[in-house]
């Protein structure tokens, strides 16, 4: 197969070579390009207000995750793990004028908070992909960096997803448009999967497997959680359903994945999916790990997107 | 009928007058009383570490909006309106370990933040009606004060919910539970809405409709908007379904106000939902107001509450 390629590649001319070797971020309406101004109003940045382009045109990398604090985190862990010269203590906040998410720029990597469940993280995605189509960016690579509860793994355990599913087991998601129910697909990058996969097993100590993660609309009733204000179900019937996810290959429930897998599909965006798993769902509902345990779980992810990052930039040579 | 309430109270004794002058703050979950210890995760509090009760057992009324910045800002505000002593720079958020919401303490009144979306304030809920429940706290009113797009309103109007719907103008929450579909009612609290109504008459410059509140799970599809990295429908087709919202009774659209209004109900504490319009979503999608416009338009459900908050406490005699 690989000896069709170049042929393939002359007949289209330097057009077709471009587009196969930069993947341009692309958005899915007609209507933006018509207007003359567009403000990304959660993010408070705007396209008359700032040079998109030159702010963010570098851009290879994008990890989002749900937690400021961890995402600034991150930021700070990447500008020394490139090597990158000044204080960490100087990474800026872009988003300093809103509180609704947190954004930080390290060389070509952005981080960005999103938030809890699907509604939050869809309001950052929508303005994050307009970001870098607006700032001409190509071949970004959107990763999220999550926690989450684990389904029969040890907790610390890292689930890199193979397909995001609903509370009904569906690799889809449901997007009410004009009080109509549309479904997506929620496909992720197969190859990028396997890439991440092949990164864990480079570094020690970091527990990884490729499952299914299940994304939720609630975290106690909607996860079978025995603990919340409201629990109308049994013990029983909590670990029978918990059973029958683990038997359609879920491995990890959290409440992101399936927005995010779709919304990335429809505007070309390779994505991945990587969360620890804070304790295992089997064993309780409650999260009570001591502090220090849950940090370090916390930065594998981190750790894990570290290697995969230095090494697409060649940094291992 | 008023004649009649003094009989069947003393007929049942004090522990039903009791009963009947505080309505004390219940969850509906038997497993909850066996539990050793509750650990309120993202809260960063628990029943073991710390004393609830003295913590937040005087708490009467419990305010919550979608920007941590914005219930500072309230509890600051609500602080110089009670006449409180001390600094207002002084008011700590109780989460502070965490940054998943924060929470601000002033005399009898709690301000957190939610996030956006059903599930981030299903989150905050459940650990909140769990806090007033190991707090035993009694007499509390909920409320949400918040931002939303106005349909055929004048912005800034501030909309008091009659009717939480969903995309569809149903009055209901559909929830999932153990991979099953449960339909709540969103009914909220008819006497309460129309004491804020009042109030509202007794505030200069304070535009107030009584009207639906339509709550979506995506900002920009879901709302009708045309500015979302996808769109797939037309101006018209916006304006169609837009015009169908206000038949329906709509007046303003936000992402929270069903699972608020359906949960309170269950645990049965009086609820309502304020929000003020930034925009006439008949006029245009982006929220392209200047900021000090913006700023005075949010401060105007603060002020309705410290007003209702201040008659409720006896303030004004």
């Amino acid at each position: 197969h690989q000896a069709m390629a170049p042929i393939l590649l002359e007949s289209v001319g330097n057009e077709r070579t471009d587009y196969i070797e930069h993947e341009v971020v692309h958005v899915k309406n007609p209507h933006l390009d018509s207007m003359e101004e567009d403000i990304l109003y959660h993010f408070n940045l705007g396209t008359k207000t700032h040079n998109l382009q030159s702010m963010f045109g570098d851009i290879k990398f994008v990890c989002v995750g749900g937690s400021g604090n961890r995402m600034k985190a991150f930021a700070q862990f990447m500008h020394r793990e490139l090597g990158l010269i000044g204080d960490t203590t100087d990474i800026e906040d872009i988003c300093a004028g809103t509180d609704r998410y947190s954004m930080y720029k390290v060389g070509p990597v952005l981080s960005i908070s999103h938030g809890m469940g699907v509604p939050s993280i869809s309001i950052m995605l929508h303005e994050l992909i307009k970001l870098l189509y607006h700032a001409k960016c190509s071949d970004v690579t959107l990763i999220r960096i999550g926690t989450s509860g684990g389904v029969g793994l040890e907790p610390g355990t890292v689930v890199i997803t193979d397909r995001a599913v609903d509370s009904f087991f569906r690799p889809q998601f449901e997007q009410v448009v004009l009080g109509k129910v549309i479904v997506r697909s929620t496909e992720l990058d197969a190859n990028l999967a396997q890439e991440l996969l092949q990164c864990a097993t480079e570094i020690p100590n970091l527990p990884t497997v490729i499952g299914n993660t299940m994304c939720t609309h609630d975290f106690y009733e909607g996860q079978g959680r025995l603990d919340g204000a409201l629990c109308s179900f049994s013990t029983e019937e909590k670990l029978e359903y918990l059973r029958k996810a683990h038997e359609a290959g879920v491995r990890n429930i959290e409440m992101e994945s399936t927005v995010f897998a779709a919304m990335c599909r429809i505007c070309g965006l390779k994505a991945a999916v990587v969360c620890v798993t804070l304790l295992d769902r089997f064993e309780g509902d409650q999260i009570s790990t001591p502090h220090d345990v849950l940090t370090e779980y916390q930065q594998r992810p981190q750790c894990l997107m570290s290697h995969f990052i230095k090494k697409r930039l060649g940094l291992f040579d």
